[in-house]
């Protein structure tokens, strides 16, 4: 495929599971809860039970952690007939406080791509979900320092890739998207005309699954690991 | 007093309790919440450890309704020692619900005084706590045309202010904030150089008290209804 990127002089980073680990703490969870929940229901019943009532809140808590427990306890509750003990309930807090705390892992080979593309390019971060949880993530990766800007979305819609571009006055032109989901990350990006770079992470939540026409896509790069992306971009 | 607002160019506008309802909502869930405490301990109690719960949690939660459910989830099983029946906790789920969902209550005079200062000042609205339920109200307020920008702030600290500031290139010298919290909405901008007029809600969140000796803090008005900004405002 040949992509020409010398018009980009923005390139915007999707943060979870893009530049830090985040979806391997949430399965790690989900595999905790179901272990919580065996007396009532199969490992499979609850992930699909679990799924389902997140899906059913998403538009009242969007995206992140606290609503994620808030959907855990409220299914623990559903699946259980309001049986399970009430140290249970503490014990699924005790989950989402873990995850909040977690200390930051950056992905292989992030800093060196960073400091490399930092001198060519104006590097953002356009993240959805929690704004507290993503800065504190942010603060604690050490790698603040390479970004002009942060954005938090409550989602990533072509709308809110629209809407942040004018407001930071940036071209579609010149503007670059390299991040692990193809529905949060490139397809809207490339519907608004920028371009966009997908680098997949090895477990990708059910509500970030395309389906196989998506999959097909054309029009941007797919690369195994962000390295990949300094043979593409001046550096 | 007299303070001289002719540099001001752009005025930052708290939201919640500024622009509208939200205390009292809490308020109310604190209620209700007390109610279904009554048979563990006095009203009194169940407020004051519900309270020590979110500023125990605070750091780990956040601002915003999310993790003030949370609080009281865990207030509940601490104060009734994981007694408390397992309806109750759906019950404290659904009066999170309702909070998110609740409707968008302007206060008085509003929208005259934005639409008197949108053609001479650059607006913009500067809350802190939930992203998504912040743009959600907003959304739901009819408001949203008279805002240049909206920034939703994890915290409302000097520091959070500095950066904003500097980020929309706002020269503090041309920029008047106005909010019900003295702490927030008032100090922090007195602080940095900036100007600020304090429009008191008549409900404030313990959290969002000051001692008495801020309380005394000169230097900017303090106003009984948001309509009073007009006679000391171009419009």
């Amino acid at each position: 495929m040949d992509i020409d990127y010398k018009d980009i002089k923005v390139i915007g980073f999707d943060a979870d599971d893009t530049l830090w680990v985040n979806e391997t703490y949430f399965r790690e969870t989900e595999e905790r809860f179901a272990e919580l929940l065996e007396g009532y229901e199969t490992k499979n019943k609850v992930d699909q039970e679990l799924f389902k009532m997140e899906m059913q809140n998403l538009e009242t808590y969007g995206y992140g952690i606290k609503g994620f427990v808030l959907s855990m306890i409220e299914s623990a509750l559903d699946l259980s007939n309001n049986k399970i003990p009430q140290e249970t309930i503490l014990e699924i807090i005790a989950l989402g406080k873990k995850m909040i705390s977690h200390p930051v892992e950056l992905l292989d080979g992030v800093e060196e791509v960073l400091s490399k593309l930092e001198n060519k390019y104006r590097l953002i971060v356009l993240t959805k979900g929690d704004l507290l949880d993503q800065e504190r993530k942010l603060e604690k990766s050490g790698i603040s320092k390479y970004f002009h800007h942060v954005e938090v979305l409550s989602d990533k819609k072509e709308s809110n890739y629209r809407n942040l571009l004018e407001h930071l006055e940036i071209h579609v032109d010149e503007f670059l998207m390299i991040g692990n989901s193809l529905k949060s990350d490139v397809l809207p990006i490339l519907n608004i005309g920028a371009k966009a770079i997908h680098v997949p992470f090895h477990t990708t939540w059910a509500h970030e699954m395309v389906n196989e026409e998506d999959e097909k896509v054309n029009n941007h790069l797919k690369l195994g690991t962000l390295k990949d992306v300094l043979k593409y971009l001046d550096n």
